[in-house]
């Protein structure tokens, strides 16, 4: 039997991403630093994705923000087979054509996982340029498709769903698989509100990927950006993905989290092992350096506790987007609940109990007989609140005595019914005990 | 706690609807014969609901037959309270306001469970005459909405969401308590291509109708009509009903079973106890009779078991559209193959393999562990072909042996592989021994 | 040959609608007194329509306001024939079978004009109760459509494309030209946003109604609503109607005025004698009263002069939705500018110059050589700002003299060029001295 | 005051266009041929315009046809300043940098006016190089915008909204001034079925180069490709263009001459002096040289007399799409019938009649008194029948006798009708003697 990418990834992916902070511009420093303190810090809880997000190849990344985040017709690091390299100004440890393979080995070395962002396609440089593709005859410009681009990112052409173009696929992986990769986040290759009447133009490309994996020898974790992906496209990404975004880029704005929970209604049941639909990205802490806006984010404790709530009740993967050398205990305090982390684990039956404008609730039990009931309510009201949830509506018995995450505090059923005073925009969790 | 609606059918409903031969004709003689033949050829497999379809309310129903089906501004059989009764012509037993009582009292003597359709709303001939709305001071006309009709159905007006509104579907519930109803198959309340940009314009009605059987204190299964159901708004129905349409009206048509590919591979990861995704009617054997196009049905056998297949591997309800007293054994032999009926179990876990132009995979496994596997191996081609599968798409070993269901054959994996020949549009199912 | 309906009306109608002040509250009394202010005060000007707005027929019109607008299921006034009838407690001229005919005679002795509004269709009362159609053998039932129903109005059921239909339209102009109609609102028979993917659905009953004006051997004037009408059908309304609506219903909102300058550039080359694309009516002076509303208009005096302004050089009919009774002088000299009543003439060729989100411009020439050049200047900001217009926009010369309409004055060219310094929502029309 | 556009084309153009025959492959020697061909046998009927069409600056262009038609990441010939140049082995004369202007010379010699296809933007291979930009301190890939791309052809990318913008399409058009084009076909700029949701999403680019017509000195005709245009744009195409295309690319197919027809119904009120919906170019005689597939048109004479009459009677451009050096008699006798270019004056009012499956008729009349009425009898069925038109339909009196243009007969109206029994497909025209 070939690999099964389920296997890759039994439970959602818990890591970091650069991305947050560092828009285009982070280096192999920063990377370490923030590997290291994951190690130290974060890696008990279960966080040890290391994940380098877009445009690691660009030179002078950043140098013209804030008018250009992406520099149009420059020249990237690239090796003489069109494939994109570290620009080892910012990466040192990958000249002489190591690419990331020191660096991987470093984070590994910590006990950690390593992932990248990559553009879907074949570099437009490469293909004006006609270099050459591994293990081919033909040249970039003869599997790029002049006609598909990213419509928000200047670096790439599609690549043509040929055996050539396979062949490049198959070489970047093996690439990957050679620097020690372990997991990568392909960008401009799911839906996006960006491609009218096109929601999921690339399903060549995802399975070409997808079959390069499989060759590749490596069980790389596969996530599919951007958003929001279309539930009548769900058996195609659990064939072929792991990750896939439900969402627009998730940035920390209200609006944007009451969003997510429609999101997370539509997606609930299509949580399983290697399976995981994704909520984006944990805009905590300090974020925004790279933009040329670094600040503490503009979600309130309250709503940074209400997203850790959702994300874990509905079983997303879970990518920090802080700066973590920077991090204030309080944040920390975010990641480290294990009683909430404990839900994430995919083989849970979960459930939206209730949703409408001033609250919602949600239910998770094990499958198996004597499984942990857990309920989370949210406030949806700009102002405190009283938010409940009854037997009635859960169709089963509420434990004698629960406990409630966040607070630690017990509490217990009252004629089958549970109420707590939340402030606005906040979440309670309760477990049975 | 209150009635978990989940708990009304644990699995996916099987059983017999009028419509396919009757169209709006069937009387009770009719509905008993069928009955009859039911509960002594096809209630030891599973199969226990007799449901009559739409208009049986109706006086002179199919009189203008072809050109019309649903004759306009006529009036119907309805009691002082603006409730329909059986036409009492059709149903003689319903003579003296006993409705449905004494047929529904017969067929539960058989060892068989009695299911109506109705028509969401209220008659626009009560709105009309102003008649009551029993436990409320209002008349029809007031909780009519006259902005609410059916597109293609010209007897009721929708009701307001308002509490008059609620006592009117609670004096329906109630009366249909009374009865002995088993099943309700509302219609013109689910989605539908006819509504266009209003996939699910009644979203009230359905909660009102929820909540009518939650109070009525007796378990009435809710099966909502017509579809194709937006699984955008799959948790709505799974929180309020147990079967929802996922396709246009299924008849018998190779287009359309092609197309009910589609509708269950989106679906698959929605079926579990309580919460059934309905692939329609089987418009098997003697059919069209009420249509003035009585005819042996247009699918081959061979498609009627592409049919059957499919319908069971994804956990669809199963409602035969057949007459059954002109029932031949061939057709018989299609409901009554335990191994298939086996895998209606929507404890189990159901998976499309593989899906293109030529042909479509699916397995099925149990939760627990030791559990057999199944596959369906279908060609959709118009001619014969090999259909294969191999453990690197299963991503579970093949047992030593499985069984065949339609053939009993037994088949044993070669090099991780089976594959079988198959008729045009036909099917293999096969099961770990 | 037969009647041209371009013969009709051969400039832009130009009278007053009960709707703006009165709702569907209006009475023959009330409907005199306007007529008598308009004869004597606004006919001179061209002012010579009186339209009666929607459920003249109905009962206790109004009495269920602010709740209901129109109520629904209720009995209206119909003759034997299912042709409704004015309700007699409001037309008391009505009695006796004798409908509008004097009324008419009335308003026709002032010199005026008479229009009535219409729902498309047959009474749902009649259908109901199966009444008769006048020259067939048919009953109201057997031409209504069941499933053909206005969204917003309970009283009609569309009537179905057949000889029995078209005899129906046929038996109601033919009544409506035996009292002496001169104008015909049709409305639910135009494009809504309401119909959701279906912008024209009603062809088949704007013919009919079309053709039987054909008939009925008077030259009554069509005008179709609501709106807003896809250009998409322009040629269908120019070959069957001599008004149809350009917008939803317009009110005394600047949004919607700003909105109108969209319209009046999508439709600017339809304009042409018997064919109007209508900008709606003008809810000037007092408005409201029937809606439990009654207030001065929202627009400004200059708001008020930017209406005027644009739907004369757009030639757009003109109805006044003021009770005219309470009219003080300013808004009446809204009405009586001569010069700018000039531009309605359809013969003339108008032009959108620019357009954006500061100001418009429009021009306006007659087609024979020598003919007046006419421009109108409009600031869309919200506060005081020049706006200007070249020769290099209109491509002809600017004469050497102008006369702005409103103010009087008169403005020379500065370099082929012409500012006007305008009040916020202002408006200056410039003609050639 | 600056140049009218309008003035630059007052009737709609007539010529000849290199696409339908010779693709992407047509050489100087083939224009050459086709100019003198015109010259000689149809100037005298007004026939004026030489187009070559697409990439005239491509290098080995058409070498890789059949597979593909726009060989994507070539190099093409271009000057220092990014400014595309004439193949130099296709182009002889355009050696030296004089680019088109002896070509230019030479077909002004013979009476005739020249025209050329471009591509909105600039090319991808100069912002890839970063070539100059003349008149500004700017470089290619700064003014390009590396989202902006053609859906079906590989050259250029679409050029930024900004003052060096601007510049660049102001020296592009100071250059074609200076060779002597009277004509522009700029292609991926108008609105396109291959755009969804951005039916004219280059409005901002039409506008630079209208500016920098105005600009350069020259009264060069601008025509916008490819189609269908929108209505609800037809005020924008009317101001910045003359010609604009109302379809898709049409060819020799009955299907696309039969949905012209919708196209002529949508646009009749919007020809005028200077502004031309376009119903694109004449595929008759031979074509497809270019393309791998020299044919005979696939349009029987007699639907190529139907593409003439609607194409005169609307108002449409005239483009031939044949090889001139090519054409036989009976093809030429479609381009030379004088009554019927005739009716080509955009001052003439123009009217659909009647259109339904089986037939259309328009009708055609001078603006002024005493002018000569047309009117064109269409067959749409696929077999002879009868087409007629009364004086009820027209409203206006029919002459004494007609001249039926195509057969030189002479009619006369019976009981103020006309009856033609035309073969299938066919057309008829008539014109008062």
């Amino acid at each position: 039997m070939s690999a099964d990418k389920n296997q890759f990834a039994l439970t959602p992916p818990m890591g970091w991403n650069s991305y947050d902070y560092y828009d285009t511009t982070v280096n192999e420093a920063e990377v370490r630093a923030n590997a290291e303190y994951m190690a130290s810090h974060l890696l008990p809880y279960g966080w040890n994705y290391i994940v380098i997000d877009i445009e690691w190849y660009a030179v002078n990344a950043g140098s013209q923000r804030p008018e250009v985040q992406y520099i149009p017709f420059a020249k990237p690091a690239m090796d003489e087979y069109s494939r994109l390299q570290p620009d080892p100004a910012r990466f040192p440890s990958s000249a002489g054509g190591r690419g990331f393979g020191p660096l991987a080995d470093y984070i590994h070395s910590l006990g950690l996982k390593f992932g990248i962002h990559i553009m879907r396609g074949v570099p437009r440089y490469a293909a004006h340029l006609h270099t050459k593709v591994l293990g081919t005859g033909v040249t970039a410009d003869q599997i790029a498709d002049a006609s598909s681009i990213c419509p928000w990112n200047p670096d790439m052409y599609g690549v043509k769903n040929t055996p050539e173009g396979q062949a490049y696929y198959d070489s970047l992986l093996q690439m990957y698989a050679d620097w020690g990769i372990d997991y990568i986040k392909c960008d401009d290759i799911a839906a996006s509100k960006l491609y009218p009447g096109y929601p999921l133009f690339s399903r060549a490309e995802i399975a070409m990927l997808h079959r390069a994996i499989e060759k590749c020898g490596r069980p790389i974790v596969l996530s599919l950006s951007p958003g929001p992906a279309s539930i009548e496209d769900a058996w195609f990404y659990e064939e072929n993905a792991n990750l896939w975004r439900v969402s627009d880029d998730f940035w920390d704005d209200w609006k944007a989290l009451l969003h997510m929970f429609e999101y997370c209604e539509l997606w609930q049941r299509h949580v399983s092992p290697g399976c995981y639909p994704d909520c984006d990205m944990l805009p905590f802490g300090i974020v925004g350096g790279g933009f040329k806006d670094e600040r503490h984010t503009h979600f309130t404790f309250e709503e940074q506790k209400t997203v850790m709530s959702l994300w874990c009740i509905f079983g997303s993967p879970l990518m920090l987007g802080a700066e973590m050398t920077k991090m204030d205990p309080q944040t920390e305090s975010l990641l480290t609940n294990r009683d909430l982390l404990s839900l994430l684990d995919p083989e849970r039956f979960r459930r939206q109990v209730r949703r409408n404008a001033d609250s919602a609730v949600w239910m998770s039990t094990a499958r198996q007989a004597g499984g942990r009931l857990a309920v989370a309510l949210f406030n949806l009201q700009d102002q405190e609140a009283e938010v409940s949830v009854s037997e009635d509506e859960l169709f089963v018995p509420l434990p004698a005595q629960m406990k409630e995450c966040w607070s630690g505090t017990h509490v217990c059923p009252v004629n089958g019914s549970i109420t707590r005073k939340l402030p606005a925009h906040g979440a309670a969790v309760l477990i049975g005990c």
